[in-house]
């Protein structure tokens, strides 16, 4: 209710500000059993991490996390499972100067508007650091997704102005990681890689559009008529600080298509029913329909500047703001694993929600 | 969790079937002594009925509703208020040719694998006939985001490749009326409505994208993290038929900018703080910062074609598929009403959720 | 959240008032290709509904029902299952003596201190004319419970001072109908009789004890910590009108008990784990242990008196109330199907909450 | 869904297990800006922990709690509020011996039915311990009431057959806690603990019951019909371990009053609308009606005995389960601030659900 959790079934609830002790998250719901992996878990949180390249951040974060419940050994035990993400490059002083100004395009307005006070050390729960605990969690379904064959990958498709061309696809987590700015496309990324450095040494910032690409979902996945599972993703996805769109399959090119040529044929293959286009991204009528699930999210350009920008402070003074701190002059390489990870928790929770009602009556 | 309920504490669940006995809503969660307008209500359900124009489908329901529960007089009582749209013209017997057929798609192949069973009735839950449901709650919700100031405008951007320029803004209802295809702006209103009597006339289908614009909404509504209020409104809106994309503000467009374009300088104005851009659309961080809500919604073009398309049984069999039955070439400009709908439960809700919490202690 | 919903996967939600069009209730979360079976919901709106006997209120409901939605045929589609009764014998006017004045232990004070505004009808939602979509939707939940072996069964142990003695068991359906109270013992039957016609002859009223019986139950429902079996068991029940007490097994006498008394022993037999006694009434550590629930539920008398009492009104004036209407001198009989219907609730959504996330792994 | 969270708008996730790192509790909800007394949140703990006397459970905890995020200085911002209550005298090889073994009347067998795993680690979840976090968290809500004039105050009543007479009312909390059992009644607080030692000296156990009375509550909330405020209050109490029985007002004894004697009168008074007698224990329809709340509940003996027990193993087989450990012979005592913090969990959840609504149009 107060919006802190996520998920009906695997549900998690996440807690901590950026630079207060740490980042932490509840999973209730995980099914016992599960053999976790751990060095998983953290390899997920370093993809995230900030400080892994000189195109990002330089605040040092190694990512350790503990475990506080819900494990004996490596397995879960059905009980909730929390794990904890302690701050290690903190630093509440270095946002002083802001602590009565309103940044521009940043969250320090409204969560003064909603709560009549704000956690100014690196805007407390606005801050992307929040993301560390939704990866952590992320990774703990990805390991319950993979024991049923399901497997997401994200990529970066455009930074600014420069964007892959061709069709969405899972490509091997390798081609993705070996690129700093996680575009499989070795020339685009080259071309990514230094649009960042351009802007970034303007100290301007920059956004772009994510696409992931999940496999092996079986058909039956979603609820309408509200919870439709590409309605889920959307409201998972659209969550992630500085996502302002989200699309499914044709998406916003599908609107300028016919129906003919839109409509995906279906036809019966050896691994059952399947269709030869998949303008549908993978959902028809909310649910799933076996084929590859295919999701963009667009990213604005990080709000923080390296720049002196002009706005108000608290009492309406207009008030001019030094552009200075450890930001990313874009984040969208680094929300690649944050996306993976909302698109794997809405799919554990639908899994489970789809198991607790599936053929109650056997068919 | 079966996903036929919506909002939190404004909270509605829809029920019944496109070709069935009727289509209904129980809003649990209404404030009570609310002055209801039932010709309001009435004029919003006409706005989304079939057979409303030459370029829409021949399904003629008058969309005359009861109120079963709720009020009195014409005031809630704070119970669960329950309204019903008994369907006058359902014809099931018409479905009988697509009974075994996966229409390509359509929901026929995912229902049955989800459920094992289909209501083969005018595709029961997958129609859009269901949205009746949400107009008319939406219709309740609007009625009391009236009463604090808040209004809901939506109308038709584009169909097909044909679309309209010019910043978003807030139309007045009677100019996006005045259009068959309810765009307001004559010029591209035409074109679009010759765009879509060629297609029809062709068989074939389009989408759209429409443009929604919300004024009057205070600073501080939506719940970080999860439930940002750009969230919520990319779940109701993507939850509609057909939608295949949600954006805000910048949207996907906004990718492509530099930080320094795209942030929205804060003023203080006689009003309180606005900004002197709004590429945000109204949201920041997760919540409202006082400034127009500015949201967009891709449709794709409609399944149901006039044409004869080939697609596969329930066994497997290649078949013909015939094009025949009711339907619309085009549901956009349906679409606005049940658009708007969703806006407006999902600021209902988030009205009331903030309000739970809001200045518990006192400023 | 607005409290008209109950469940969490099998989810019902009541609407309607007493003297109102009628009494409805959605269920959304019913499995699909479930077999209804019409004539049995018909016959337990029959055991609750009022004019049953000389006992009970002279109000005449035939308590018909119609299903609005959510099946073909009589097979449940997935869809939410909506069942509305009409209310044939509402007197409305009968209230206007009431209009303005606070009853005794009735509603009416804290429905206008809550909402403002009060269903005069009858007490609109407050009266237990609410309960006929409880157990129009514990039927349902009833079918759905015997396909997997489970059963349920009430009866009234105690009326006024008058008690059954023995250990609560489960008593034939038969033998419970057989009594005008539901008391399955003819003696202790006929005793209750004749008090509750001492009783209405004073024009007072009387309360009682209600067993309830649950056998089949597999181990494993319940969801610790807070969503035990025993926890959502006495929620529900005591959400029926005039329910002021609820206990499972050995309940308040077992607070009188030693541990070594107390303790349940486990035996190995030939039908699985089972307990040698049953203090723990086939709950233990909130989950069911398969041995039978018990559970027991105190109601207080009906408020409504045949007599003149003194009380106040709207505007805190003194009045004399007189006593007139129909009403019940003793609802306990009426309420055993009540009781059984919210045991059946909560054991279908704890049903299908176990089963969403049972045996992920398989063991 | 997975049972570890309790309440809508003020909702509180418990984790951590009894001999793991330690206990935990996430709030979501809070309000903002609500300053905390610590001393008064460890004082709470204080009264809930292990080797306070003679009387309990010689496991020695400080209590000593660790707030991981959602305050700044000792103010609350709105965001999710995680308190951490280290385990500093966890003994998990303690439990070697019961490893295999089904205790009586514990939670192993149904715990291993259920998940297929069992934390054997001082049974895990299923310990009371997880109680400290519901204490912690209920000193929260506690302060967020008191700002409202709302005072909870719990006692025990009963202890195995030593049982307090007179009608209950809310105590001074110190003549509360004078007494070793919590029993505000010099003379039988005195026999309650010779009973207790008696019984402790036997290896034996011992159960009682507790009431609870809340003052200060302002008529108006509850939600009808499902979660009426006492079957919220029953719920939240029947979670506790040990808990077989809840009572409201008269209760069970209610049951054998008449009507005439059992309605409470409405007067006006100085202080607003009041009744005479309190049988409805301050509850009316589901809502408050500004009388005095008046709970009880019933704990079964624990079911650790220092005797030896015969049982089965998880192979079928009939073992001798020693008596060893650190355990209370009764835990009644201590189940005084769990029974208060449960209560305040309700109210303050149920305050905020009826502030959502509450006068949206104003009267």
């Amino acid at each position: 209710m107060a919006g802190n959790s996520f998920g009906e079934i695997f549900r998690v609830t996440t807690f901590g500000e950026s630079h207060g002790k740490g980042i932490g998250v509840v999973i209730d719901g995980c099914p016992a059993r599960l053999q976790l992996d751990m060095s998983f878990i953290q390899s997920e949180l370093r993809r995230r991490r900030p400080g892994q390249s000189a195109l990002t951040t330089q605040r040092q974060e190694t990512e350790e996390f503990e475990i506080l419940s819900g494990v004996l050994g490596e397995q879960t035990t059905g009980a909730p499972l929390t794990i904890w993400i302690a701050n290690r490059d903190a630093r509440p002083a270095d946002y002083t100067h802001v602590a009565t100004t309103y940044r521009p395009s940043h969250a320090d307005y409204t969560y003064e508007a909603k709560y009549g006070i704000r956690d100014v050390r690196g805007s407390g729960r606005a801050s992307a650091r929040e993301t560390a605990a939704r990866v952590a969690a992320g990774a703990v379904a990805k390991v319950m997704l993979r024991s049923m064959g399901i497997e997401i990958g994200g990529y970066v498709r455009q930074v600014g102005t420069v964007a892959m061309t061709g069709a969405d696809r899972q490509w091997p987590l390798a081609e993705v990681e070996a690129s700093l700015v996680r575009c499989p496309d070795p020339a685009t990324s080259a071309s990514m890689q230094a649009e960042i450095e351009r802007v970034r040494d303007l100290g301007d910032s920059l956004g772009g559009v994510i696409a992931c690409v999940i496999t092996g979902v079986p058909a039956g996945l979603g609820e309408p008529v509200f919870d439709r599972l590409h309605a889920d993703l959307g409201k998972g996805i659209l969550s992630i600080n500085a996502c302002k769109g989200f699309e499914i399959g044709s998406g916003f090119a599908g609107a300028a298509m016919q129906g003919s040529a839109h409509n995906d044929p279906f036809v019966q293959t050896d691994e059952g029913v399947r269709t030869t286009t998949n303008h549908s991204g993978g959902v028809q009528g909310g649910i799933s329909n076996g084929m590859e699930i295919i999701v963009r999210a667009a990213f604005k350009p990080v709000s923080t500047l390296m720049q002196t920008q002009r706005t108000i402070d608290q009492s309406g003074q207009e008030v001019e703001l030094e552009g200075k701190g450890r930001h990313d002059p874009c984040v969208v390489p680094r929300a690649v694993p944050i996306v993976e990870a909302m698109c794997a928790l809405v799919l554990a929770d639908h899994l489970l929600r789809h198991r607790a009602r599936a053929d109650f009556i056997s068919r």
